[in-house]
């Protein structure tokens, strides 16, 4: 951790991500998600402000918790639709030069070789800028898209997404071994077949054998990056992550995941600071504190209570449409199972008692993380004090109304960190991770160095 | 059929295409075919010209037939490594405006749902300008690759294949009915919940229950490509295909095929002319035709037999390592099962004898369709001549060098087709279909057509 405040800019290609009700509002692109010039000016925005990357999140799930079905989410466009946002890496790429690219990709409903190429080939294209949330895919929903029954049980999933992760590192890190291509034109010859290994696996949840299909790529090994908030998804990230994504309302909650992930990282033989720490944040900044707070009034006369109820559901796993907005939320939900989901998205005082529509309005405007409204100051000064208290690298920034919420951050709080020498004056040169740990391969000490030999047949 | 000859650019996202040992020729570009540039150069370049589409071919094979292993495709470059195209797709049509881009997607690797978001997320980002070549995976490479024991049988691929569609065309069409998007600032209503539906699917290749996870595109179906040449895959292409590629030496077997799909296409319910057919050819034009003959020698002195032989193996089927280049080929390989596939390489002289080397010099530019080589006058005449004589719309045209093939022809030859008004002024507005055919939608007499009800589940 530097005094260097790190930051991604969170979205989903949908036209509600964490802000539901607020694509009516008159100065919304939203409803223009799945337009390229959408896309690729949101792109040169974030390099103008020097952002790390653009984080597209992305499942196949729908959200159908609320009244068993997905209406609500139809009815609000919230996360549904949702386009695939591997197909826009390209054109943003074409539109600028360092900012970074972490699409999210599921390791339960991809088959390695298609994924590994597909990342490989997004490395050439982007110079080295892309990188791969892992995810595993949590919903009922988006199992059965892909063909399956339900959804596979939890642990089972990160099982799956280990050997996913050890055959992708294969194909990426061994298959095609240093010095493999020669390119030489007088010979006529591209590359040294025996230098170009098929890889074979057969596990548990896959079997495969190929050879990579693409040629070293300048990470070869995406940046990967994980969000799994669970024990055992925060010992997978602990394991394989260069980049955490953390939620939470408090500063006491995200600490607490935060020294969590970087103790199991230091136990498994990396670095605490090996991994970079985004914490989910929203700014609504003014050029006063009033300007700021009339702009989050104004937002909030837009918040969708239906598909924003619509979310939380899903989230928790909770059907709340029974639930009265206006009454206290009933004290088993918070004495069961889901008592630490419920008070992840409120807070950590376990007297408090909510309605639901407090809830709501809690998380409404960028979700789970906090809402710093204020000047450009006040935001800096909580920024700075969020990473000093919970030991982040930097923050996943959500938006209310895009692309202003991004533009006024831009604008108005990146020139205040970086007179505080809080921000980057400008990118580092390079690749993604080049920028992150100043080498384009994987760490030494991280699972997937080709430092670490692994059994390769001979085609 | 009208009097405007259609053209595809065909490549591939490999240094070598069809073309072997070219990649060292000092004016090729192709060791850049991993960048970004290359393709938005090619796209400007294509849209200059006013082609149709880019073709891009893909697959997750690897040509190894040829001394039972990869090792003379990876010395070539040999479509190995074989970038993901898909991934190309945003920049390129960042890029221009009216160029189209046809890529292909196996049935036999993808999910459908999965394909079918990935496929409408292109179609929004391209306006409307993306088109599907529908393939099914021939080789015993690809198999492996994603995980099984082998490739499934010829047949199996087809029927297969047509549950694919199926499936892709009811998420395409009737997932999301017209009148479903709302939109409306006013009641905050994005979609109208009851025109929303599920798809549900249980067959004997695949079984899923999702909502498309994507709104209505410009063309909802992506336009639709083939190039099955076998009975079966005639018979799919002649039922599914709006564009049908077809590769032959000579203008008796291009139009016996050509016929063929006609005539079963009709059958089927459908027009003669729904289909578009593009035979694959390769231009090599001059100022004058000894500069053509000249340059086409100069490319000649670059052809890698090794990697020639290789393709050649991949494509029949048959391991020529153990053959003498300058030797005739052994009668017994004419008269088994492959003479018809070693006749489409050489000629419909059944009588003549080949040696392996007079093969691949037959195909070694551009592949198994024919070579025109001269000057922009002569190739039109050829051209013409190939139009009238087997009833193809357009041409599917390969490249020795790139961009130079392409530049070359744009320059010379474009502007000679369309002094004899043979070839378009200028692009039609609107998507893909209705550059083709008029409409965005699919004609009403395809089996896709969103005319057909079929049984939807309300969610």
């Amino acid at each position: 951790m530097t005094n260097e405040i790190r930051l991604n800019a969170f979205v989903g290609m949908s036209p509600v991500h964490l802000s539901p009700g607020l694509w009516a509002h008159p100065r919304n692109r939203a409803l223009n998600y799945k337009d390229l010039t959408y896309w690729t000016d949101l792109a040169v925005l974030l390099e103008r402000g020097k952002f790390d990357t653009l984080f597209i999140a992305d499942s196949l799930g729908v959200y159908d918790v609320y009244g068993a079905n997905a209406h609500a989410a139809i009815r609000a466009g919230a996360q549904l639709p949702k386009h695939d946002p591997l197909m826009l890496v390209s054109a943003m790429a074409h539109v600028t030069e360092h900012l970074g690219f972490a699409i999210s990709a599921s390791t339960s409903h991809e088959i390695p070789a298609v994924l590994a190429r597909r990342f490989s080939s997004l490395d050439h294209l982007t110079a080295g800028r892309i990188g791969w949330n892992v995810v595993t895919g949590f919903s009922e929903s988006g199992a059965k898209a892909v063909g399956r029954d339900g959804v596979i049980p939890h642990d089972a999933r990160y099982d799956r997404a280990e050997e996913f992760l050890g055959i992708t590192y294969k194909l990426w890190e061994q298959s095609w071994q240093a010095g493999s291509l020669i390119r030489d034109p007088a010979s006529g010859i591209f590359a040294d077949p025996t230098k170009v290994h098929r890889v074979q696996h057969e596990g548990p949840f896959f079997q495969l054998e190929t050879i990579h299909l693409t040629e070293p790529s300048p990470q070869r090994t995406p940046f990967l990056l994980q969000a799994g908030a669970s024990p055992r998804g925060r010992r997978f990230a602990a394991a394989h992550a260069e980049a955490v994504l953390v939620g939470g309302p408090t500063q006491a909650a995200v600490a607490a995941r935060v020294r969590d992930i970087r103790e199991q990282a230091v136990r498994l033989g990396r670095k605490a600071n090996d991994i970079a720490i985004f914490a989910l944040a929203t700014a609504i900044v003014g050029r006063s504190r009033a300007e700021a707070q009339a702009k989050h009034a104004d937002y909030l006369a837009y918040v969708d209570p239906e598909g924003a109820v619509a979310l939380f559901s899903g989230w928790t796993g909770i059907d709340f449409s029974g639930f009265e907005l206006d009454a206290k939320l009933p004290r088993d939900l918070r004495d069961n199972a889901v008592q630490s989901i419920l008070q992840s998205f409120t807070s950590a005082d376990p007297t408090r008692e909510w309605t639901l529509r407090e809830v709501i309005e809690h998380n409404a405007i960028g979700g789970e993380g906090p809402l710093l409204v204020g000047t450009a100051a006040e935001v800096a000064d909580e920024l700075q004090n969020w990473v000093v208290e919970t030991g982040i690298d930097g923050f996943n920034l959500s938006y209310a109304v895009i692309p202003e919420t991004f533009t006024d951050f831009v604008d108005l709080v990146i020139p205040e960190l970086q007179r505080r020498g809080a921000y980057k004056a400008d990118y580092r040169p390079g690749t993604l991770r080049a920028k992150f740990q100043g080498s384009d391969a994987l760490k030494p000490s991280h699972p997937g160095a080709a430092t670490r030999p692994v059994a390769l047949t001979r085609h």
